[in-house]
């Protein structure tokens, strides 16, 4: 019977410490910055879920960092991702918070890269493939991320990254049509009614979406016919918009990217 | 046999007469001049054959016009199509020397247009569906016209110009990844080896040249299920560049907007 006790308590003890080391994972936040081309996202995550995500203009760094930070006092670890566009300021004021992980070329990465020259390796794309292999290990995966450019990358089953394309994004082809010619006017996205556009704004809208999606459909067949059992991935702020007009299944998450960076900080914290 | 002698020389005289009028025909050359977003092309025809081709830089029109000009003094004619890029002073110049038809959205189209904006239809727009008209008559004609932007126009075998799509072209693509990006460099145009790239550059190249390439065959593909015996046309500056790449059979010519606009100069001649 004493044995029994003895153990009841023991059992209870160790209950108690796992719990209290339970609450503490549960806790701990991690702070995710994102800055791309023209916005920066931030995100909360608690363990694998985003608990808070914001998106603002690069000029309201620093004002929205202050104010996500009040809000969120179990934050203690942070990842900054930037494709050049953060400033020395902007990092040393979140350094000066939170055990921060700069993420580039250096960062340990959960697959292995046989790009050519990983030092130019955008941080976005490296985000997007650790996502790949948290969330489809052993699949040969194919992730779109339709942003500012629209980038393609891909991963073999065998856990090795490949590389893959970028091209102009939405935006950008419409903002270079009116930008680069001497007289295109400058659209709003618009899906356009038909291939065969018969005024000059149509025919704007159908150069620029339906080149857009027959550019992915054609990558996605041309992936598929090369490697067998493709998953497909499709990311970006333009995910919505085009995901019910691509001919090809897809699965579509806004958040890939940002789960992405949280992976590759729960991975470098472990 | 005095008869016999009459008709002779009556024939002689009807020969000699219409070798007059035939010799006519050859001599009379006609300038076109086709001032697009960089560049400006001036081609001497001679009936339905170049004779001569010259492209330069928007800022070299003059000098080079002068040249043409006194190389070819059976000149006669000239048709201007610009799209907005060519000066007043330019455009007087010409007027001062030649017989001068200004292709604008008043000019008379070989071809029935039901463009809901028949007034933003661009000048190389009509040129391309008139050399169709021209060379492809009674066809269902898709044309695609490769340089700093792709067009692409569709004509029906009932003579009806319904209209088409404007997307950005190689060079446009290549720039807006560097120009309206915040760190990606600026390429020369080069054929990917891969559609996985493993290099920034190589990336680069395959976003760009396969996205067009996916997009031409794709839109080719739609317009194919959409309109039986379909005609294509590539043309413009990146024909060559193009031509062998692309799945679907198409019919190449650099010079067809040339083409279009000498018809449009003979059939606002006659």
């Amino acid at each position: 019977m004493q044995i029994y006790i003895h153990f009841y308590y023991s059992q209870r003890k160790i209950y108690k410490k796992s719990f209290r080391k339970f609450a503490a994972i549960i806790l701990v936040m991690n702070l995710i910055i994102d800055a791309g081309n023209t916005f920066v996202k931030f995100a909360v995550f608690q363990q694998h879920t985003i608990v808070a995500k914001k998106s603002v203009i690069l000029d309201e760094f620093l004002k929205t960092y202050k104010k996500v930070l009040k809000k969120y006092t179990d934050i203690e670890r942070c990842i900054i991702s930037s494709v050049g566009s953060l400033g020395k300021k902007e990092v040393d004021a979140v350094k000066n918070d939170l055990d921060v992980l700069m993420l580039d070329y250096k960062t340990q990465l959960p697959f292995k890269n046989v790009y050519s020259t990983p030092k130019t390796l955008g941080v976005d794309r490296m985000a997007l493939v650790s996502a790949s292999v948290d969330q489809f290990p052993n699949n040969n995966v194919l992730i779109i991320d339709a942003g500012t450019c629209i980038t393609y990358d891909f991963i073999t089953s065998k856990n090795e990254y490949l590389g893959g394309a970028i091209s102009p994004g939405i935006r950008l082809r419409y903002k270079s049509l009116h930008n680069l010619t001497a007289n295109l006017p400058l659209l709003d996205t618009e899906e356009p009614e038909n291939i065969v556009g018969n005024s000059t704004h149509k025919s704007i809208h159908s150069g620029v979406i339906n080149g857009v999606l027959k550019e992915i459909d054609g990558n996605i067949d041309e992936y598929k016919e090369k490697y067998s059992d493709l998953t497909v991935i499709l990311t970006g702020g333009d995910t919505k918009f085009l995901s019910n007009q691509l001919k090809n299944s897809i699965f579509a998450n806004s958040n890939f990217l940002l789960e992405g960076l949280n992976f590759i900080l729960e991975f470098n914290s472990n």
